[in-house]
């Protein structure tokens, strides 16, 4: 998990712990029967909705998600930028050569070496984003799930609760606490809900939208390059891709090479 | 049905029950009219959104889905790249001979079997993958319209409840017992929408969405065979519908076959 | 209105009816300023987002919707392909002489008969289709804006309840039926939003879904006609826009006419 | 203001004036701090989202789709026909005499009048079509935002109310009437939000969407007569912006002309 | 801070401030833990769903869209109708010299100049129109996640309240506190919602719709003068970017200039 993800859910979890420590004993807070309908029975519906394999693959790919650290565009563009320099000088049988760490421009490489046409690498490597993305989507949904169905068991918990406390009022001191108890399986489901489940949806949701900027990068350099354009005009093409004040690096390594 | 919707569906429902159970008597938790109204009334509900025909083929559709199994992609993979070697072998008259299980398969082989032009092809095949979406998304909506309709009839149940509860309170007693009754179907409806209706209906879009996937694949192959591709170019194509960890068993074959 | 909805219309109120009657009276549940805010204020909030003539028109098509019971698209097939024969025997204007009962599937021939070509013929029925599901979409939109009010009006009255009811407190025995009388519009708004509106709204949704299906079909088959196509080339490009168990009754027809 | 929408605004207001009139008296609904909570911090938040010039366009622009009343397609139609006609007889710089009262028919017909070739003319209108729509949805988007803001700065009032009424309970007889000062807020939110703003919002989207598809027909009739089609191909054309059974009038007028 | 935002924050803020003090003590409505768990809770999530160098990047982009103001439509349509007539005397060069405020227009200008042709000048401002707006919605999103986290925080720090006031009812008379002191993280959420972050959040979507128009105004201008049209042409084609009664300016020009 990155350090952020990290900080942020020991941090909110932190949060929450000291609000509750603040507030007296700690114990109330813990009830069995609670716990396992909220957790269990989202675990148990969350399995009715994905099949143990997606599950096993979706949890997968996030856990690959948060440890990868994706490279920036900037050091793809700088890679792009040398790949069609020796291109141009060497031809493209010269790209079999070079070492390159990124997967998916390895790939875009190794079918311009081999020749494919235009339109074939253009598809293939689109056809490779697309499904790349329905792959991550599937790690993202299954999350959003966790925070869909967690409140609504926390719900479920609360109304078995209130029903068995008010077809039983004949001790009026324990109204209280048994009222409590039934508040817990709302409060269970919003925590995991809103600090657990939703955040890391929404990290893999960011993730997965940098790495397919990443590869439409590429693809657009894979393409330049094939096409044989000029490798600064390759370069001014991809800083588009940049925010303009990151622009810069380019233009100082242009006047260097002049 | 599958057997991981099965085993959620019965571990959701054991966890609510459980929870019902470890708080004394299951016989509070069951009311006639509470079930008339939610069940009774989001069933009548349904009807006056699908006519009787929509429903039984949408349930029918939904059963089917559930029991089937749909083949994996790579099996898929590999079954078109053994069509393509025959159709180059024998052209694609060769075709007709093969045993094919998939019926959409089938469908389109048969089509260039018969000497169809590929835009007609293309078409009949993109209008079934469309017809077939369409028949799937009712079987879904008809699952969502329960999820949507159960919380509000469970609402008018607790709401008639409360306003009888309400209009005659000179039993003070007797109110608890009243309340808990009002609020069963406000659970009942909870139940049938979050651990019954909902996650059927995202299953159902799952499938929907894996089938899907497996005919633009199976209408790429049937496009490439009859354009006569090499099928190690077919391989390559197809292989981009495989997550990148599952595409090497391609590989291996290739290497035992140079 | 068709049977079904009629049925499950019946059946949802029934369903409220008899669990309000189990519960005692059913006067308790009648109230003049209540069903004088839901119903009225719902009606004229209705008035101020759509002009009367929409209304109106809108409520015309909608019964016209209900009431006319559309073909099946394998009865338009069979029709398509009968003047497909007929185009392909004595030339398209041997069509001006065919009995139509389709008012859509008519002005197409016509258009064709016409002699106007083919992206005019395209056009105009693409305009019609589009323009058709306007006017259906308004219909439906004037059910779910009703269906959206209904609730927030039950809410006002019900809060104005509650501040009457809360404002003067004197006697405590007047209490419960005082708020008893307050949530009786939150009911009133829910019962006519999920029992009434929403799926009356829900039904036109499909029928206009069904008759874009229709009418999508009947464009195609009169471009195939136009193009002058093989009516069992029709039957096989039509025959999609069936499931595939209702596609049988076409071949043997073909074996038959073999 | 047109009268549908104000006679709805009135009888909306009306029918909750009544309901809370018929439950006593008027004074207790009416809350200083409540008033300027609810209304004074909607308007400052809407400030804070759209800045004064904005507002102050929009505001101008949705009076002006209340008071003008804007043409029928049936007079559009009749109209572009009738300019078709002149420019067949007397070539387009005939229509330069033609009095148009449309402003957008009038500016597409100088266009045309002035030579700028078809391309052009439509880019021109497209963009302005665009263009329109966008302000329009300014003067939704304001009205949407009340209605979104509205309840929230109610929701906000009442929980200021509930806490000051909590923190003091030493008096259990002020209990009532200040609980029922706090729901005061929540009340004026849901009567701001649904039977003011909200219906406002959508009545001008239907105003917008009306005046859209005017537009889109002139476009359309405007390109028909600069590439010089048949009044009366022209008239079957635009006639598919009309219900099939407003349809009619042309025919007439067709047999009138034969 | 743009001046109507900050007018409108103050107001609000003021509005519920006023509020607070018209019902007694400023005190009651302050409380530790609740701040922590509520501010600090949502960071934290924020924290979560976003990295670090986006969040920073995104309040830096957010900053300067409040405080550059925008240049408005009208004087970047003098701008380019003032380009193009240099271009046509001097050519695309003699647009070197001019001085250029806009940064988005000098840079395609730049390309202009340079002699690349258009396609490629189209592609490239269009990648940095697209980037851009992605960026912007990076500093939206930011605030959106603030509205939708604050109040499931809120909610979770009363839900705590409630448990551990219930769990111990010991004391009646305190009871009234604490709800008091638990409904106010629900109070903290829905103002930063509502009053705080949901308008910034709408005010940046409403700064990125106008930078987009005026990007997209800006590329049209320099593919016309790139293709060298009139200048009474371009300012006719740009002024659709204006609402119709800001118009007129450029006909007044015009007339002076006949």
């Amino acid at each position: 998990m990155d350090l952020a993800t990290l900080i942020g859910l020991i941090g909110t979890l932190g949060a929450i712990l000291t609000a509750i420590m603040m507030g007296g004993s700690f114990g109330i807070f813990v009830n069995g029967p609670g716990v396992m309908i909220v957790v269990g029975g989202t675990l148990m519906v969350v399995l009715m909705k994905y099949p143990l394999t997606v599950a096993a693959h979706a949890m997968k790919a996030a856990a690959k998600a948060f440890l990868n650290k994706s490279q920036t565009p900037k050091e793809l563009i700088e890679k792009c930028v040398e790949l069609s320099s020796i291109a141009r000088k060497e031809g493209v049988l010269g790209l079999e050569q070079v070492e390159i760490e990124n997967e998916f421009l390895k790939r875009g490489v190794m079918l311009v070496v081999d020749g494919s046409d235009q339109d074939f690498v253009r598809k293939m490597l689109s056809n490779d984003i697309n499904l790349t993305i329905e792959r991550h989507e599937e790690g993202q949904s299954i999350f959003k799930a966790i925070a869909d169905v967690a409140p609504a068991m926390g719900m479920i918990g609360t109304l078995i609760g209130l029903v068995q406390m008010m077809s039983n009022m004949s001790d009026p001191k324990a109204l209280g606490p048994a009222m409590a108890v039934a508040l817990l399986t709302t409060l269970y489901g919003a925590v995991i809900a809103n600090a657990i489940a939703s955040p890391i949806a929404d990290k893999l949701a960011l993730r997965s939208k940098q790495e397919r900027m990443n590869k439409s990068l590429i693809l657009e350099g894979i393409a330049a390059i094939q096409a044989g354009l000029n490798p600064r005009v390759i370069e001014d093409l991809l800083k588009t891709y940049l925010p303009v004040n990151q622009r810069e690096f380019a233009k100082e390594e242009k006047s260097e090479a002049a």
